[in-house]
């Protein structure tokens, strides 16, 4: 997501902006069975979308993922915005000439303005832009990947996996929430605290959440079931940035991911799945925050470390099954 | 040490202070064999000084192990300035009604003045005081713990170590010297940069003087000699505030002291050793960091982080001899 140039409020807990764009794309512009459906509704249509992320942001990292993981690379298109934003927008300047050669824009703002000339919120990532009039579809993050499974897939590859299997619904609905408010927002919670209350409270929280994880993933090899979910691919995103970013710059500090071993090989495994490790450039990702949230890191200097030589080491998961 | 309020210099490298008050006490205020001896002298005397030092300060630290290891508590006094101080002076706010009993002034600069009505440079800790006068002698602090050792020896208890033998001396010499330039102030050459260039050159620099370091203390218990000496003192007084500050706020994040086995082992040696552990006060060292450098931290929280019940595991070095 982008975030506004001020991070903290002082005085107060961070309070992440759950509004977005709340359109879906479903096949033949159907109903869906889950989630919100008095909606705005787009057919599903391959070459018709252009999926815009960011390789440094963990909930775009989720859609890239996924994307990866159904093999729909060639039936919707990629767009990648830098590391780093202004308080307006993620730009492309990645792209030659700074231009995304798909849209034809320079900043991603101008999808958001040219579906709404007075989009208010923030501009983020990942949106999903239809790629004839360049406007904005959805950027409501987590539906973009829900609905990415179960409406695209005609188009999936022959190995793709079930990764929101129906027996396991419940299940992903109960661990998914937890893990959202808990782990991919408390990173944020500690980092964008307003106050040392709200902070030690957002601390414990995390770690406490971090000790369901270890215990629950030291008896078994995936976060529910006995496959790769989406379960696991939104706890992923916000591991792989843990000592990266998180453990220094939002103090989220008790341990690093590497001392905690379970937690740690659980996230080698998934690192190590073809699809999901490749997604990753921790140079853009450290870039990403350290630049880009001066009012923590005011310097906006980025780190060198650490040493992430460990993520290929051999995980020793198989044994669970 | 106390430091101005702004650390940082844009655009430059951190160049410490090294100018000091070079006065020292020896006994009968003879002309010392080693070091500065064209300053003025003061004879040793129990009763007399006053270490004025702060349990967050690496630099004062190092007087309070020396002075505990050789037993001269009851012939040098000591007072404790609290872990945050302002641009211009430490202060002793621990103390109640925030005066040091002994000398009767809430502001450490007080004694400084005392000495000097128009002293120009920093308010550091360790600074010794004269008791009655309520000047300050010194605060020139290699002298101040190398005086302790050679010129109070009438004072020691019968089990003070030799902390500084005279057939090890040349050793201890180019050894303090890389530990003074690449770790003691390496650490706060990586903080303080003020460009990334800079960081990064200061950052190789810290992680080659680790480097040597683990390979050195692979093999040997002390880091000169078979013995503990004020070698160890210097370089333990740092990597105690490693993962509790210069990891995180300080960005030496290559890896975690508890990420190098053999340095984490010879720092837990140390910490158990009488007289030296004691010294330390996680709480107030992390307050000392991360609230008086507001151009590093604005928000000024303290992490809660890193779990620090590691310090007291076996260390197992024994057997290096």
């Amino acid at each position: 997501m982008g975030e506004k140039a001020t991070y903290i409020q002082p005085g107060n807990e961070f309070d992440r902006d759950m509004n977005y764009i709340p359109d879906r794309i479903t096949r033949d512009a159907r109903k869906p069975e889950f989630g919100p459906g008095d909606v705005p509704l787009w057919p599903v249509e391959p070459g018709r979308y252009r999926l815009v992320a960011a390789t440094a942001c963990p909930w775009a990292n989720r859609a890239i993922i996924v994307r990866n993981l159904l093999g729909l690379q060639d039936v919707i298109s990629l767009g990648l915005a830098g590391p780093t934003h202004d308080a307006r927008s993620w730009t492309f300047d990645l792209d030659p000439g700074g231009v995304d050669p798909v849209l034809g824009i320079e900043r991603l703002q101008q999808a958001y303005l040219e579906r709404y000339p007075d989009y208010p919120r923030g501009i983020t990532v990942p949106a999903i832009v239809e790629e004839v009039s360049g406007k904005v579809v959805t950027n409501d993050f987590p539906w973009i990947t829900h609905d990415l499974f179960h409406e695209w897939t005609d188009f999936f590859a022959d190995d793709a996996p079930d990764l929101w299997p129906r027996a396991l619904r419940d299940e992903m609905d109960e661990v998914n929430k937890r893990v959202f408010t808990e782990v991919n927002n408390g990173v944020y919670r500690c980092g964008f605290a307003g106050s040392q209350e709200a902070y030690d409270e957002a601390y414990d929280r995390l770690f406490a959440a971090l000790d369901w994880l270890v215990e629950r993933l030291s008896r078994q090899r995936y976060l529910v079931g006995d496959q790769l979910t989406e379960s696991d691919i939104r706890l992923f995103t916000t591991l792989a940035r843990f000592d990266a970013v998180y453990h220094g710059h939002f103090k989220c500090n008790r341990q690093k991911l590497v001392e905690l071993p379970a937690l740690w090989a659980y996230a080698r495994d998934l690192y190590q799945t073809p699809g999901i490790g490749e997604t990753l450039d921790f140079e853009q990702i450290k870039q990403h925050y350290y630049i880009v949230h001066t009012d923590l890191n005011p310097t906006q200097i980025v780190p060198l470390g650490p040493d992430l030589s460990g993520w290929d080491e051999p995980h020793g998961r198989e044994s669970l099954g």
